[in-house]
């Protein structure tokens, strides 16, 4: 797509300064050549902006002066690049019709403007919606309905009673619909509890690869509208994920525990089962969330690491952690100290 | 499937107090309606059992009075209600045949009560066992033995010469007998260790979704009997996992290890390299396991999130935790004081 | 294959002391046949040396008095036993020709010596290089290419203008290419930003299973030449892996992050975003670097697992350690100290 910069102004709001031109892509500050349009959205990079040959800049007012080339202000400068990207890079659309090699049960409806890729497999029961792009190699149990404007890339695989709303991506490799984890301590043994519920994912949803979300054991596992979760996420049966929340990769929900809307859950971070955790909490990279959270605000449980003796060192003084704590205790009384930190006295 | 409470009281056990009907389906306490049977494991959802409009409720005999609608009275009523549940919902069951769009190498012996589905290939001297079936979407490699009963759902993998016994469900993108990450250091490069050996998995094994077995490097990863694996699961070469043991999501075993009988891993916990594990362990979520364990009992080691401000002046103090050990040491020199906890000087 | 330990010790430099016979096989110490060679790299395993009844055994000189059979002596033991157990089974090579129901876009280019098996799905403008193996089930999207001697071993999923050098191992369920975890905030909700740049992998690199690697955002996502990783690894959107890196399971790079040449990253170790590890870096099992690494050495971050009880003790004591410090400091001042340690004196 070729766009010229005073449209790209006109469509998205922006103020243009400097020379109009036509440009056909995005860049990065260092990368972008004439043709191409980047942007700055974090004060770091000033120094690449001053270095930039990009055709323009979207950035604030504030930055404007730094810029070399032609600018795009704008308040929001990220958001107005992922804007102009997207119409410089309009997302594949579905090029309607069934492969050949596609084996579809009797009876699936699929949409005229939809598209069913090689070597996907579809069970009996299943919709296809208006425009619907199930991909190469996909496998879809019984009863799954995909809305309008979905599309699952490739070799996805979702089971029977599946629904997912529209515009959704799924990345490959994702299962959704796989048996939760349920399992009934049998002499010794364990029995299987039969996983009955499904799973509904809402509109403007994205799942990573190999992401997996399983299906609820009585009700249904919940995803709500315009969650993204990243690849290697974990959702376990009966999980609610809620609106706009997003996950990154590694991260995961273990069994009947709910998230709040527009949480941010940090790459590797779990939660324990049967836990909620309210709107508009952010845990840290790699956290461990053991409790339910009822306080909107950001979380943490990751040391970070260190060079290995020190690290060594302060790991064997960890395993007695509770002794230290008793001996300052000791030394305290023989001082006569109270042990209430500044902090703990002004509470009294 | 229908059946009345009488006829599932004097199936599985229990005392049937008040009216008998039929019933259909199970339910939650909150959600069953008076077609569904539910069920009271666990103490603190009394609450909802008042309150229940299911048909009736499995629960112990000391909850009974408390309960609104009638009972199956049985001593362990959550593994009653798994069979009630699997009882009304059988499993499915093979779907004998080859799917049309299914490709077989010479000479695979597929038992006619076995079902293989779309889109399915299946490499030279695999044996399908009676009344097993291959999804759709399913590789086998060669010489692959899948038992009787078993089911790998869809779409999973299977390499060579992995053995899988009776009765086992595979869920998607699991993938069996893919290489040990086996590389022997070369002139600063790595030279690949040819991974020899198979996977041999027991009856009644679950694998979850995504998860990855890898073959031995000379002897065989073995899977016993029972083991129960949950989503995104990692068991490296020459691991040994024992009967009856489930891991939970995302947790993992590295290369070499073995991990006794009826032991439980938690979610997102893991092991190092060449350890033991004895039998009836419990390793606790995200936990890190670096040393063998000899001795049964529950083993801990993830520090629960916590607020970030708070975390990150606790975090800093343990860089320094050693050095504020000495300083504890130097006070107590001080103070004349021999550091030693009541419990250290009981061990005396 | 069958070779004389004469022709092994020719071929790898060994020195071959006590009988020569013909050997067609590897095993280990303890389980290795008159048929078999093995090894003893680890002094550790220096007992089941002495009971072993290989045919020979490869070993450093220093260990040779206590082998009671043959030995191949070579200063490397364990890289030269790779090399034998690699001659003694040799990787398998391509069998040339398409499979009749791979679905192959118009103008894709498979080299004559390429082979393409089953349910293989290959979309326009690939070309597939000379004894590539694309194995069955696997998707490959528009553009991708794949270079000489490399080996998708089944139901591998690349997407659209991913380059794959020459000699390269996908494990089953990798996907090379799905796009990054990109999302620009937006009044609430998130607006995807497309990912735009592709995926360079160079030459001899093992990818595992169910592996992701992300496409750029807008420059290409690299791994650079002779990189291994394992199972479960996540790679996101615009990472550098240096040369012969190697990364055990389930590890991962978020964001933007570069990691340098022959680092080794332990099983679950994780970076996190736009960080830089520099050359030769060791990561412990399960640690979190959450800040550029600038010197080489071994960094750790992980606790290892305690018995419960003694766990939550002192984890509930790191939950004040801040304030623990602060009473630490009140006793020093109470008794004159300077809460220097020595080693911190020692800087002064």
């Amino acid at each position: 797509m070729t766009a010229t910069l005073r449209e790209l102004a006109d469509q998205f709001g922006c103020e243009l300064h400097g020379a109009d031109r036509a440009v056909t892509r995005v860049g990065t500050l260092s990368g972008a050549g004439p043709d191409a349009v980047t942007f700055l959205a974090n004060a770091a990079y000033r120094k690449q902006l001053e270095a930039t040959r990009a055709a323009a800049v979207v950035l604030e007012e504030k930055h404007r002066a730094g810029c070399p080339v032609a600018s795009l202000v704008h308040p929001q400068p990220y958001l107005t690049y992922a804007r102009i990207a997207t119409y410089l890079n309009p997302p594949l659309v579905a090029v309607p019709g069934v492969a050949a090699s596609a084996v579809l049960a009797a009876g699936v409806r699929v949409a005229p403007s939809a598209e069913v890729g090689a070597q996907v497999v579809i069970g009996g029961g299943c919709v296809i919606g208006d425009g619907a792009v199930i991909g190469p190699g996909c496998v879809l149990g019984a009863n799954v309905a995909v809305g309008a404007g979905s599309r699952l890339v490739a070799r996805v695989t979702v089971l029977d009673d599946v629904r997912i709303g529209a515009r959704c991506i799924l990345q490959p490799g994702a299962v959704i619909g796989a048996d939760g984890f349920g399992f009934a301590p049998d002499a010794g043994k364990w029995l299987k509890i039969p996983q009955l519920g499904g799973v509904v994912i809402g509109d403007d949803v994205e799942i990573g690869a190999n992401t997996c979300i399983d299906r609820g054991t009585i009700d249904d596992t919940v995803i709500e509208d315009g969650v993204k979760l990243d690849n290697l996420v974990q959702i376990a049966h009966n999980v609610r994920v809620g609106a706009h929340t997003v996950m990154a990769a590694m991260s995961g929900a273990a069994g009947s525990t709910k998230i709040g809307k527009r949480c941010m859950v940090g790459g590797g971070a779990v939660m324990i089962n049967q836990i909620s955790i309210c709107d508009d909490v952010m845990i840290m990279f790699r956290g461990v969330v053991t409790k339910s959270i009822d306080k909107p605000g950001t979380y943490s449980s990751a040391l970070p690491a260190d060079e290995v003796g020190r690290w060594r060192r302060n790991a064997a003084r960890f395993k007695k952690l509770d002794a230290l704590a008793e001996r300052v205790r000791a030394a305290e009384r023989a001082l006569g100290l109270t042990g209430k930190t500044k902090a703990e006295q002004t509470d009294d």
